[in-house]
């Protein structure tokens, strides 16, 4: 099998579950109990959290909230923080966030979306155009998970904060952390990340905040995680995930490198005449997004599949939502026909160039054959 | 080491780890995908959904939401059906239903806290005497989770729908899942479950709710579990939950049997001039609540834990809570000499007459002793 949908989930990386599973076998303890068992634990999470902040982030300025998943990351920052006035987010965010913020507008609070361009990166005039003295949130996602477009979320945020200083700014880094070597910087408020997109496993997430930034949580309780998420800790979760990420980050800059390679032979191998590109030249080197025109993504994902190789035709999590078309690639102003034909290629910093090869290959193969049949 | 620290969370089963195990290594795919990988997962969800639900309720009338855990599976109760009028519940809940419907009442809604009678059994008439037309949510926690003590839910959620019939019954089920022998009734609305306290991993709990029942969710996104919870589905949690669930459901009245013996063994065991008893006769075999008067039970505790016996003072949750007294124990009357003293002993069904036994002669040297070193 050629797995080429890593944006959707990566296949845990197995040295960090072994490393992981004492967690699960031996120190099963509650994180909050008094005796040693328990208060050992407590100093694995505060390990797990320091090692995984100090990543992407200054430990003196922010501090980072363990959550069940990138979606819950997501709706504590939009629930947390945007609260009253309005909200400003774009076009080309994860449900996480737009379904989050549809709520919001049910609560009273009114919401605007920017444009985006043509790559699915946000149109950053228009962003802050929306903007005004009663914003209290700006959400903007910093790589597409369906186009793989890098938003540059250190000058949108700084342009941000020029604009409104009382404005928070947030970011969905999960197509991001681990992959686009980046840190925080001072006019991020918050950021989210998520574990089972980098190696480790479904069920662990985190939310990135400015120290001195106050919100509510989402979820209340026993006054874990400060107060801030409240349950008992997932140690084996979160342990794998400080594993993952330590891992991922040893190599950022390598990986990066390797990858751009692989994405561009990607693109190299495919029939021009077949397929047209969506991303963008600078896009995340992890994502590439393509259309078939007059093709339906499901139809050529099946037979891939039945020939070995795993793709996407957008976002995992908007196969729930019933559309026909994506939300984000309509906003990069693609038309129907070619918007049925969307497919996602994902890549991890285990994808070979074999597999690359391989993958371009069928995927001539399927559409060519498609095409033949319609004719 | 003896674990009588049960009710803060348990060992996970070994068997149903090696099981899941599957779930991390192999079928790793994202259920929300398209191809075979993640559809074959999406039924291995639905058959998780249906094997947990049919222990406990008929799958015509109930259905089941899966969660990141108990806390979580609480407040979308709590917030998803508390949404006017006032709140009724217990002062003997845990942290996850008390901070929940606090912060209910930051939001507008009053909340009701019905008194507990001596072994933290909730007072039913008390209960029903605070509900009106207005109350849109009555919760009950089924069995406490420091004393033990079980509320007929059945009965109790009977007559809070004689009183008003529009009114919504909750009841956190985290203790007695797995435990109690028991089925959810048709006046019971919403039932919160955790995978953690039976054999289960720590990131894994589910909220039962009547069919049709419409409420909102606490997480929104991608639409994953009916749109109830968003989140890509923690497959090795919910897989190994189904496990541990199906297998302490198979011999969940034999095990009830020989934790009733162990538990009358425990108490027997322990030194009645040093220890009283919290815990009312007809409590849950599976947890045992003592008070050492005069003494602070961290103290016993630790000395307990150096002796290799692991026990906890009360909801490992509270911890946080930085308060010298539980609320639970002060609210079935005890006083402050007592409630300094108090200690959770709580068994599993793989807790032995042995460990039982040395347990007991543990805590009546250390109580002795400590009682001397004082006098």
């Amino acid at each position: 099998m050629i797995y080429l949908d890593n944006a959707a989930t990566t296949k845990p990386d197995e040295e960090c579950l072994k490393l992981a599973e004492k967690y699960l076998y031996g120190d099963f303890f509650n994180p909050s109990a008094l005796y040693t068992g328990g208060y050992n634990l407590q100093r694995e999470i505060k390990s797990a959290r320091d090692n995984i902040l100090s990543l992407i982030a200054d430990k003196e300025n922010f501090e980072l909230i363990f959550t069940s998943c990138g979606t819950e990351a997501d709706n504590t920052a939009v629930f947390g923080a945007g609260r009253r006035g309005n909200v400003v987010t774009t076009s080309g965010e994860h449900s996480a966030i737009y379904s989050a913020v549809n709520e919001l507008k049910q609560r009273g609070i009114e919401v605007r979306f920017a444009n985006l361009n043509a790559d699915g990166s946000v149109n950053v005039e228009h962003l802050l155009s929306l903007m005004d003295e009663k914003t209290s949130l700006v959400s903007v996602i910093h790589v597409s998970n369906e186009t793989g477009a890098i938003n540059d979320i250190v000058s949108i945020s700084k342009a941000v904060k020029a604009k409104n200083k009382f404005t928070l700014f947030h970011s969905d880094g999960v197509q991001a952390f681990g992959k686009i070597p980046f840190k925080l910087t001072k006019d991020i408020d918050l950021y989210s990340i998520s574990a089972h997109k980098i190696g480790g496993i479904k069920g662990c997430g985190a939310l990135i905040k400015r120290k001195s930034l106050i919100i509510k949580p989402l979820i209340y309780g026993g006054g874990q995680e400060k107060g801030l998420r409240s349950g008992t800790e997932n140690v084996f979760g979160i342990k794998d995930f400080e594993f993952a990420a330590v891992k991922k980050y040893s190599k950022i800059k390598e990986d990066y490198k390797s990858a751009k390679v692989l994405h561009r032979l990607l693109w190299e191998r495919l029939d021009k005449t077949l397929f047209q590109r969506i991303s963008g030249e600078d896009c995340s080197p992890y994502i590439l997004c393509i259309g078939a025109d007059g093709l339906r993504g499901e139809t050529i994902l099946h037979e891939a599949d039945d020939k070995g190789l795993v793709i996407g035709t957008g976002s995992a999590c908007s196969s729930n939502e019933k559309n026909r078309y994506s939300r984000t690639i309509l906003a990069c102003g693609v038309c129907g026909s070619l918007a049925d034909g969307i497919l996602r290629l994902s890549l991890s910093s285990e994808t070979t160039k074999d597999e690359i090869v391989q993958a371009a290959k069928i995927l001539n193969e399927v559409v060519a054959n498609r095409k033949k049949i319609m004719a």
